[in-house]
């Protein structure tokens, strides 16, 4: 609870009993030191001076494969000092007591991150196997696991054995803990008799329920809103509901002006006394209260950071940065998906829709990619009203993480007197539009920036004679969850001409429209050019949509 | 041709005339600097001691969204010289003589790379935005740009104008390259008319051909092969390959005793005079005439460096890591992928198979998202015999990168008396059996570690007189790009009763059973229990495929 609490304190000037206590250890192995992710995470706890933040580094020169000394020869200790760490060593990895003294140097030392570096030696102790890598991945082996017991003088017997006399440390510890615990709740409790609306907020943050009310400061866009980039609609979004929703908290990897995703009023998370050219703050605070996080051109560490935020409770975490670059945060985002956490990854520039920035920029197979990922939902708006539906969501969706993906280009906002209102997007999909009520001759499923497309090819469609339904289809996994009943009525089984249109990968559209039915999609990467040349050059048309239909109902 | 040249080189005892100056140039911006893979790189080519690499930092202190003192005030020369390179600075990027000066001193450095710290004023000039990050994404405008003309002193006619003396000076740099070119070529002629065999080997090499007779050396699994996990078939071929192929050159991420990815007797790519502890080298030498390169815990960069390798060419490079580890490579793969490199993924321990490592380790969405990447072709072999197939084919693909996805586990080699033969794998899909000849009433797909799954559900169907064809399905993107005949043939149109089963994603096989159809796969993360228990839990079981098929007959 370390940062809400700071959050807590900064804000309203009181002091925290136990804030002196919290801090996050690391437990990092060579490996770790050598990941990319890493050197994004701590560059920028360096650069934010998180001084609750302690590694232990288990620096046994040995990994996987082999020594270190064919991979990673480095002066790792220079390099942390670089990113601006206090760093400091144990030569001898079973002495507890010196590094017992560098974690109360590294308590006392607030304004920096600390890394110990801890010599050890990798299965200790066993005669033949240590210091190999034979004792990294694979178990002892009985008889060298009896050979180390006896180099060590422990008793052989028992295969896990707990001594009384460490049994009874860790039973102090816990009374330890349990008494300090009572004294935090205590003092909690006083802080609440004086504060009580602070405390419930707090108790209601860390519990991750939503306030209430919260909804009604979503925005809307009634009919006749001028067209808008579902990007500038998540910000409008944003915008609203910082201010009841305290524990939003994020930013984006080096893209505010283009991903629109700040808490304007709400500050910069940045070390209080840090440097003078703050170009690109985005203003108020310039603390540990401040809600915006810079991360930098950092997307991995990005989602690592959103996932612990949301692991220790107290912020819902987002992250933002281009559809594309989805593909340098996919560890993290699976974890967090296994894992079950509320974070929200917002995904601009969504499709070839981005334009001339070309194909490295234009995401392709990124849409299904992340749809593929157990437990992620994700969801694809076709409007500026569907874009409030989709964060909506996101912030209900308390047990696994949600990818919002936004486009560049501006969008119609779909007439909603004429189509079925936006909330349809609560199920996933829904029947936006139908030409007659009844069983359609057609289906045309669309997502995102081809909803409008669907619709096009939908009125003409009907204008030569087909009854025709239009689906949005926003969120394949909120979709598939529902009723098959619902999900029957939406997609009737024995409607086999259906055509499906994403401005994606095709790969996977089967799943709705069959084997018989029809795709207009991605088969390629995508082209430099302004976006509607791109549309019309790899046939992302409604007049296309509308041939597929054509040519499968006439089969 | 630097690393080939340099092998040539090192191997023959040669001198190459030409190597001083075959450096490799890098532009790198502060964003570079702060993304994980440049560090991976950048580690590893301080330990290797790349003397002849060379990066050209344009030190702006802008980044698109702001100050990089917003997110990144590391001392980054502090960090390049733990890493072992070699850094220079120059105070003024505009001091066209002090970069000179610095370029010739990072060339006279052959032991290090080199780093150039250039002071840069982004958009220098222009009067209202040089030094802010809006000249750093966006166009200058045209008041701007003639405010910045103007305060340059440049002409203000003709949008692009090339001063004669630019152009002049440019036309003799032309003129420099080309006699260069040609006191190479007299040079290698030389080299040629001494050792033809040699200089025909190189020029084959850079060709990108395949020396005749290759596939001879292939390994063959006769009926009757014990039981053998694909990664060992994989670590057979390439021990077979090896000596014919000297182009193939790659390595692991730390996993070599995992993925069995080494060339066994072909040296370790390290720089000469490195460490003692040579614990985990593959052995033979140790220099730059090693094809065993040990990447480390670095799979992003891993995969960089192998793209980089096939365009310089001279190359055929292979990585490999384990397949959920496949997640941290995503964007070099993409961008071989677009670029229609010839690179080799190997990834090993590719399912729920692979037991007690638990949920973060089993793959689940990994192969199905590597297909969904346009161009990658994804190769999933059943036995140690479409394992031989699969290497044959990523190496015939020279257009575009192959990920070959082994298991950790034993499978059985598939007795090819009784069923097609594993060359069939060339074309993507083939029937590999069938309990009788004609039109079947069911037909079963799998992919490797579940074809032996497919085809014990085909055998028990037929035992109970349904017409049976068992279809092993490797690679989609070889299969969909046959002839819509040889497709047809494989799978008729009309016979929709269809059961796929793959230890991996559903999500995407209804591309080949259909809405009609059923998958037999995984919905959801893995689990930690030896393999066996896992498959029965998640119901990847022969009866199971046996059921869905019995169920859709009988619709």
């Amino acid at each position: 609870m370390a940062i809400a609490e700071a959050h807590l304190s900064a804000k309203y000037n009181r002091p925290s009993h136990e804030i002196v206590d919290h801090f996050t250890y690391v437990f990092a192995s060579d490996g770790d030191l050598m990941e990319g992710v890493t050197s994004e995470a701590c560059s920028l706890a360096g650069h934010l001076g998180l001084g609750k933040l302690i590694v232990l580094y288990d620096d046994n020169r040995i990994s996987l494969a082999g020594a270190t000394s064919l991979t990673f020869t480095e002066d790792a200790g220079k390099r942390f000092k670089a990113y601006g760490w206090h760093v400091l060593h144990v030569e001898n990895g079973n002495d507890v007591s010196a590094i017992d003294s560098a974690l109360k140097k590294a308590k006392r030392e607030t304004s920096r991150p600390s890394i110990i570096f801890i010599r050890t030696t990798i299965g200790y102790g066993a005669p033949h196997k240590q210091g190999t890598f034979e004792a990294h991945g694979s178990p002892l082996g009985a008889e060298e696991l009896l050979a180390a017991k006896k180099a060590l003088g422990w008793p052989t017997e028992g295969a896990f054995l707990i001594p009384d006399d460490v049994l009874a440390f860790y039973r102090k510890s816990m009374d330890r803990g349990r008494s300090r615990e009572n004294k935090w709740k205590r003092s909690f409790k006083k802080y609440g008799a004086e504060y009580s609306d602070l405390s419930a907020e707090f108790l209601r943050i860390m519990k991750g329920d939503l306030p209430e009310g919260w909804e009604a400061k979503l925005p809307a866009y009634p009919d006749g809103s001028k067209d808008v980039a579902t990007r500038k609609a998540s910000e409008t979004v944003m915008q609203s509901l910082a201010p009841v929703l305290p524990e939003l908290m994020g930013g984006s990897a080096d893209l505010n002006p283009s991903t629109f995703t700040w808490l304007k009023g709400f500050g910069d998370f940045q070390k209080p006394d840090g440097p003078g050219d703050r170009q690109g703050a985005v203003g108020a605070e310039w603390n540990y209260a401040g809600r915006n996080i810079h991360f930098g051109v950092r997307e991995h560490a990005m989602g690592a950071i959103a996932s612990g935020m949301a692991i220790h409770g107290g912020f819902i975490p987002y992250t933002a940065t281009f559809l594309t670059f989805s593909d340098y945060m996919r560890p993290p985002m699976r974890l967090a998906a296994l894992m079950g956490l509320r974070v929200i990854y917002v995904f601009t520039h969504d499709s070839i829709g981005l334009g001339e920035d070309g194909p490295t920029h234009q995401p392709i197979e990124q849409v299904m990619n992340l749809r593929a990922v157990p437990n992620m939902t994700v969801i694809r708006p076709a409007d500026a009203g569907e874009a409030v539906e989709a964060w909506k969501a996101a912030l209900l969706k308390d047990d696994g993480p949600t990818a919002l993906i936004f486009t560049r280009q501006n969008l119609p906002v779909l007439n909603r007197s004429e189509l079925s209102p936006a909330s349809g997007l609560q199920r996933g999909g829904y029947i936006l539009w139908e030409s007659a009520a009844g069983k359609p001759d057609v289906i045309l499923i669309g997502t995102g920036s081809e909803v409008p497309i669907a619709l096009e090819a939908g009125r003409k469609l009907s204008s030569e004679g087909l009854r025709v339904r239009v689906v949005s289809l926003p969120s394949w996994r909120m979709f598939d969850h529902q009723s098959s009943e619902y999900r029957n009525y939406v997609l009737p089984p024995d409607v086999r001409v259906r055509v499906a249109v994403e401005a994606g990968i095709k790969l996977g559209w089967e799943h709705y429209v069959g084997i018989d039915g029809a795709v207009v999609g991605m088969d390629s990467f995508g082209a430099s050019a302004p976006y509607k040349v791109l549309y019309e050059k790899f046939g992302i048309t409604a007049e296309h949509v509308a041939q597929a239909a054509r040519a499968r109902f006439q089969l």
